[in-house]
């Protein structure tokens, strides 16, 4: 698409040039167009509280690249989880035209439609670099457009929270064996993850789980990644923080846009929202980056936490279950089948070179 | 600078608002406003022969996305290097009003400004992620600007290749002394840093190091990363191909503007510039990454290639060396100074989420 749009952009500035005969540099004329404007105004629902570190200030941040970008030609106005629609209704506020715009995640709508997981994050799925090349470059993109257009809805990629960890345990992990019977505030996937490891998921609201987890009420909990989880104070009931994060390698946010105003927009306001999604996806990740680098820092020098990889066997058969929870997911149309296949495809072409990277990237940090 | 712009178009908006009375969702009116669109035509000199893979692809994708958002209000020609200006000496064209734009790489303007290499990449630096972050949130472009500024120009992120490889060696490297009197083709501060560790750094053209390195006239080489690499054909000497790329950790391109041509823009146009070259970063990086999982799975499956990590010992001498060799850099003046404890500042701050991130990377792609 943005190939077609060059070429378009290119015979138009062909034609341009032709009909003026202007080949000078700089202004070609001043004015050389009097158009006329017309403005919009859009309303963007959110899944979260007004600038939530992260993903609210994403949405906020998104808003205004749009706005400037636009030079006001296509306001919004942003409003938080509850204002205009319940946290976890705004895809349907968006399919039913009750607003243009929504910032969620993908993952939200797994209840309706179960590989839309795949658009956030999946056990032991892609990091957000290949994710974003999966989207942009290896067909995640078209297959996430198919996914909702039946709903009048298409997403972009607009914000990334980045890697997560594994989380806090309040004893060891030596073996898959320690996880049998162990009580783990998780949710989404990974619960289903840890329920066939012989752990037992627990769902509760983020207010109760740092009393939870000190108390021994339960043994454990997998939040997000360090800057959250601070927040949360988890490292007052225990400080073994484990890594990987198998369950959320990536944190990508949506931006989710009704199709009939996608439609009602020009090109160029089209290419803005694009670039603007785009743009804030990097400086989210970006964000994120330094938001936990910040966190990690005040947990291991201050709390005495320690980050330990969990042993080799747990991630092995971690691995075995994920594997068998997204097949089931590949399972339940031909849509989600060919989503879990392309997202595979990506996933083992990068894999080496992931793996390679990401190792580099470790020894370097390392010393 | 987002952030005010922010502002200042929430304000806008309340005006708008407050003038109209309009609560309306979607289009306020059409047409609310009728104006003159002042056309700009900028050249665009680059260092990449037209359309090379990565930073080529880069610059035309830059020039489309400028030309898509602005409507054709701001159209960009791309030339290649050697069409306008050779390709050393786009910064000048910048600087002298020859062209109002240019893409191309920092570590290029190091003879006339030492420190320009910290906004590419430096031996045992930040990686993409976390350079994307220090330029954005941690002080970075403030510092850029502040270096270019005296020349008459500014720059922006605008596309990256990724890190890099260690190098093609025609023996495995056991132990510092295994560098003592090797011939290694290698550029830029990497040759500084080899050659502190005792071996001799060799110029040798892109066409000439192949052959090079079959015959044995070099024992090494260091170039780019598993795509360029494989395109090189340096696998046919030889199988054993090192990893970490110690001395480019990141691959960070930059798009020059000329201080007066980007002075002459309205804030719309500059918001659609910048995010497009944010937009660009972001999907070269996507791109490097599965050009290089795909150019490295033929190199490991089909030319049985190795990617051995050096030995620690060999990372920790080479660490050493690169230290000096900035902090000399660092003493060629107060600003050079300053962006070098600046960078130094957000490797610190990030290093242990960036190695705990990587190290998760690694664990999670390994199996």
């Amino acid at each position: 698409m943005s190939k077609d749009k060059g070429n378009a952009m290119r015979s138009d500035r062909r034609r341009l040039l032709a009909g003026s005969g202007l080949m000078a540099v700089g202004i070609l004329s001043a004015p050389a167009v009097v158009r006329a404007e017309t403005r919009r105004r859009w309303r963007m629902a959110t899944s979260w509280p007004r600038n939530l570190p992260g993903p609210g200030i994403s949405a906020q941040r998104l808003a205004d690249r749009i706005g400037a970008a636009s030079g006001g030609r296509l306001v919004i106005d942003v409003f938080a989880a509850g204002e205009i629609v319940p946290a976890f209704e705004v895809f349907d506020a968006v399919a039913g035209g009750v607003v243009e715009m929504a910032h969620t995640a993908a993952f939200y709508w797994q209840g309706k439609m179960p590989a839309a997981v795949f658009f956030t994050s999946v056990p032991f799925g892609l990091g957000p670099i290949e994710h974003l090349a999966w989207i942009e470059i290896g067909g995640g993109q078209a297959l996430w457009d198919e996914l909702y257009a039946p709903s009048g809805v298409r997403a972009f990629l607009a914000g990334n929270t980045g890697p997560s960890m594994g989380g806090w345990f309040r004893r060891a992990i030596d073996s898959p064996d320690d996880l049998n019977g162990l009580r783990i505030r998780v949710q989404g996937l990974g619960g289903e993850v840890f329920r066939r490891l012989g752990a037992t998921p627990v769902t509760l609201p983020p207010g109760e789980i740092a009393t939870s987890l000190s108390t021994g009420a339960i043994d454990a909990v997998e939040f997000l990644a360090p800057s959250s989880d601070l927040a949360l104070g988890l490292h007052r009931a225990t400080q073994l923080y484990y890594a990987p994060g198998f369950n959320k390698p990536n944190g990508a946010g949506e931006c989710l846009i009704s199709l009939k105003a996608w439609n009602d927009l020009p090109d160029d306001l089209r290419a803005i929202v694009r670039d603007a999604c785009r743009a804030e996806h990097a400086e989210a990740l970006a964000d994120a980056a330094r938001l936990n680098g910040e966190a990690l820092k005040v947990l291991v020098e201050r709390h005495g936490v320690r980050t330990p990889l969990f042993p080799k066997p747990v991630l092995d058969a971690a691995r075995d279950a994920a594997g068998d929870i997204l097949a089931s997911i590949a399972a339940t149309s031909p849509l989600a089948g060919r989503i879990a296949q392309s997202y595979a495809a990506a996933q083992e072409g990068g894999r080496a070179w992931a793996g390679l990277a990401a190792g580099m990237a470790a020894a370097l940090a390392t010393h």
